[in-house]
């Protein structure tokens, strides 16, 4: 076939590529890192780049406009090379490496009283009779036999890996070593015992361990000193898997080709191995004396992390391949702890509500409150929420979207450093003021601040209740834009990006639908189940950005149900914490897949219901005003 | 650290290499194969370079004279560059890719009646309901579901890869699919059932394992069909670690250097992966077909094979680290097999007495002969030996050494094409004539060669009882050569090589050796339970040289007892027909443990008596002439 040079610009890179090669592949043989959120699609437009010489073919030029692609301009993942190529990338937008950047994490409280005895990883130290002549006894079977007279474990089995270290850990040792082992596991409940790790001489001062949670988004990492059950360092990053793709539909995509489920699962280890050495450098330890993790995360995520292919879940009638995991060792992953570390996945229980929900569910402690109605909610890039008391549990997902994560709207971004996290609208003047995370000049605006906007527009009248901005108000800031109308939330003179920041009737509508959405799924599965939201006594919020969210703006837009503030609660990030519970203590992470058990899960896309409370959900705050009374009064006044 | 050049001819291949880097080392990098049968430790000189260019540091010349230095020959692996150096690699020997060369092996004839539910290999069909909005159950608990509810297969388990494959295989099935499963193993008798592979559709019509023997000297592969039980193709190769020691002693030296170890695991990996491939090109199918493998062979190639240091197996106390390993999946050590194929490797004893004596004493049915006292033997590298009925058994291991291997004697050389195989002398003239292997110019004296030499040599006097030439006999055939006393066994003009086949009087005493050591082996073990070997009633010899023994010879110097010929009975490979019958038999396989159990080993280094047995064995045929009457009777006919 033919090769044809092609030439990074301003990188000067210069590699061969045959034929009708994607840019997209190019650029990541030749080492160049484009952001690719959708996942190679052609859908985001965020992969363009400049052709400066030779010829290309253009696939698609969808989120390109004919001047555009005059200029050169053509989407790298949508690109095929046709000639000798001279390629010009565009500055890429840098993740933010540290989210809550400078902030010590909080501390973390014991869940409940910790007993090592509790949970199956252990260390013994043992002294072996040395070998003679006249006691040829293998290594193996002498360390064995010592096991079972003196700790009376029988049958303990272990790989060929620490089989391997055993003869130099013995004799390093003089015959006396420590032994790491896990008694059993959720999967093998009565054994055998299986060794971790054979350390020479006596290390019984420390066992570590960690809970990990896999969010689309962000990654989380928790080590526990499993001696005294405390959390001892905190680490957190974003998903090295987003820039081949924002959301887990876009990734399912992106691991449906080629060589994709390889990189994205590599990626996601990436990232959690950077967490591991943090948290080990922290205390001073090194990653391979962690012997055990527990993981939660959505389907896909888990997936993602164990390489296998997801392409089911997208696809009706949306299937898992496994819910819930063998455990496996870490070396099979790739997970840079001990290489016999047991990695124990959380169950999930459906497509789209994964361990993450089970876990959370766990660590919100719904299912131990009697007799209590519960509504648990998290949001993230989905909006997965579950129903219930200590009885039962009914949950779904609805596909919420991005949008309060940034993505679809125009001058959307995640809650970092320059994000307007929160506006006020003058009912009077139409003027708007804001708050911006970090108190630097604004460049977007984050999830609350976007719901925050809509209830402020909404309540000062810049829109009505359709959403429709009200074009005839005396104000400049309402106007029709390049995308139609749109309502100015900061002029260019106090911006970092020097452009106005606006919202326009397309962002508008895509919250909308995202709230809706969420609001529609209550809507269902308490219908499902008899009941109305009225009788829900306390709404759980779990979620990196649920905590975030102001509950008096997302009751006025309608995407919480009406009720008193002291009923609702945010729990932070549920996920990790329901894996640490799970680390902690055997009968918590028995209680996880009794969870899993317990839930029925209801999949809104066969559920014709779901249709008619989204719609009915598509206005502000509700076409039924009478479910947001305090709304209704607010109104009313106006 | 400083670069220097070193060039190799003939090839051309330059490589850079710091100073004080070892040639070995260097020509390993450079991709040139140099033989060190002696592991690199300077010993058998066979890595011998010439330098042409540049300067060196000889850390020994052992085995060059003072003229070999002087020309500029160095062992590559004593020798360190300190300059740019230009390298001549002499020719090196090049092993036979083919034993027995184009003969085809014998057909296997069944070892018991088979039956496919006396072992633990299964393949079963399943249709699943597939998923619908309304039961979207996933896919491995609906696999799972089904096995149970058919098959009354509960809590079957499966790694990562087998879930990883799962989606896809289920989807182009069409929901109807093969499932691959070892119901149990020996390590795991009550399950649960493992799944092995999923196949798209219905698979039934064949179900393929191995048998593999793994040799110091040469490795064996047999592939068998499971339906049948029948053995459908046969290869065996020289073990690829040759190069790197002849014997395991030379091997485990060479484990215990760098990267040795992987380097060793690797090198006879590649050899059975070839074989594999073979066997399987050979019935037309895939190797990952392949869905067990049993293995025997002695503890140092089970090390080795496994990944697992076998250091300890040379040092006092001679201590393996295992001698019974794990059950565990093929791709753990790279074979190239379906990678969740189970390797089972069959038990060894001790560090001398392997896997490949316990399959041998199974398959040679010792066990099962009631109160027939019998001896077996295997001779390779080392001399094993167990005595025994079905009641009790005794082992030991004589360090024989490779002497009937061709190592450790001038014109020693393995059975292969050009060796003497057989000799015979005239006790008038000393004249000798041979028969050498494929009819070709003789090259050199394999085992059975030498075996039958020396006798001829005693009978005819042109030895003594002591092993002594007698330089006075009217014959140029005996001489006094450069490394002392010879008889020239062939002519320079009769050979290939165009020089002299010599027997010198080093080789002889090496001979004596290695014979004496069986033979005070066997002496030691009948007296260990208070017999003798007169007390024995069959004698069983295994091991591929084995089977080319002259009985007769080997009695007249002292190496078998003075039996009738009848008691001897030759087994050809009892290692790998071992591992065959417990791969087609559950309960064979126990007993393979079972006969472990039973046995006694004798560490004969321990053992007092074994020296007074080894001086007395060291004449021909032995001190004590009573022990061989048929020869005390030959003698006195002379």
């Amino acid at each position: 076939m033919t090769e044809y040079t092609v030439r990074f610009l301003p990188q000067d890179v210069t590699v061969e590529a045959p034929a009708g090669a994607l840019l997209s592949d190019v650029a990541q043989q030749a080492g160049i890192e484009l952001l690719m959120p959708c996942g190679g699609q052609g859908r985001c437009g965020r992969c363009a780049v400049l052709v400066r010489e030779g010829t290309v073919n253009r696939r698609t030029t969808q989120r390109l406009g004919p001047d555009d692609v005059a200029l050169g301009l053509a989407l790298a993942c949508q690109t095929t090379i046709e000639g000798d190529v001279v390629i010009e990338i565009p500055p890429q937008e840098k993740i933010e490496r540290k989210i809550k950047e400078g902030k010590r994490a909080a501390r973390v409280a014991l869940p409940f009283p910790y007993d090592l005895h509790d949970q199956p990883l252990r260390a013994f130290a043992v002294t072996l009779e040395p070998p003679s002549l006249h006691d040829q006894t293998d290594d193996w079977s002498r360390l064995r036999r010592e096991l079972a007279r003196r700790y009376n474990l029988r049958d303990v089995c272990a790989s060929l890996g620490v089989l391997a270290r055993l003869g130099k850990a013995l004799r390093e040792g003089e015959w006396h070593v420590t032994v790491v082992v896990e008694l059993y596991a959720i999967d093998r409940p009565n054994g055998p015992p299986r060794i971790i790790d054979v350390l020479p001489g006596e290390r019984l001062e420390s066992l570590w361990a960690v809970a990990i949670d896999i969010g689309t988004t962000s990654n989380v990492v928790w080590l526990v000193d499993m001696i005294s059950g405390e959390v001892m360092a905190q680490a957190h990053d974003y998903n090295g898997q987003i820039a081949r793709g924002e959301d887990v539909i876009s990734r399912i995509i992106y691991a449906s080709k080629g060589n994709g489920l390889q990189e994205l699962q590599g990626l996601v280890i990436g990232t959690l191995n950077r967490l591991l050495a943090q948290v080990a450098a922290e205390r001073g330890i090194s990653t391979t004396q962690i012997y055990k993790a527990v993981v939660a995360g959505n389907s896909t995520m888990i997936h993602l992390f164990a390489g296998i292919p997801p392409e089911p879940i997208r696809l009706m009638p949306f299937i898992t391949t496994v819910n819930q995991l063998p455990t496996f060792p870490a070396r099979e992953v790739g997970l840079a702890i001990a290489p016999e570390a047991t990695v124990d996945c959380l169950p999930g229980i459906a497509s789209y509500v994964g361990a993450d929900i089970t876990a959370g569910v766990l660590s919100s402690g719904m299912c131990s409150e009697e007799n209590r109605l519960t509504l648990f909610l998290d949001v993230g890039t989905n909006g997965e929420m579950v129903l219930g008391d200590c009885t039962w549990l009914i949950s779904c997902a609805c596909s919420a979207g991005p949008a309060f994560e940034g993505a679809g709207v125009v001058h959307g971004m995640r809650a970092t450093a320059g994000a307007i996290e929160e506006v006020w609208i003058n009912g009077q003047t139409y003027e708007a003021t804001y708050r911006v995370i970090d108190g630097v000049k604004p460049r977007g605006i984050c999830g609350s601040g976007l719901i925050s906007l809509l209830a402020e527009m909404f309540v000062a009248g810049v829109i009505d209740k359709s959403g429709n901005i009200n074009l005839d108000l005396p104000t400049p800031r309402v106007r029709r834009g390049e995308h139609g109308p749109e309502y100015v939330v900061a002029w260019a003179d106090e911006t970092e990006t020097g452009r106005d920041i606006v919202i326009t009737a397309v962002d508008i509508d895509n919250l909308m639908r995202a709230k809706a959405a969420i609001y529609a799924g209550f809507s269902v599965l308490a219908r499902s189940v008899g009941m109305s939201l009225a009788d829900v006594e306390q709404v759980l919020i779990g979620g990196a950005f649920g905590q975030y969210i102001n509950v008096e703006k997302a009751i006025q837009i309608g995407m919480l149900p009406d009720k008193p503030f002291d009923q609702f609660h945010f729990l932070g990030n549920t996920s990790v914490r329901g894996a640490y519970m799970a680390l902690l203590s055997h009968e918590m992470r028995q209680r996880v897949n009794e969870v899993g058990e317990k839930m029925t899960y209801l999949e809104l896309s066969a559920d014709n219901s779901f249709f008619d409370e989204f719609n009915a959900a598509m206005f502000l705050p509700h076409t039924d005003l009478s479910q947001f009374p305090s709304m209704a009064a607010l109104l009313e006044g106006r």
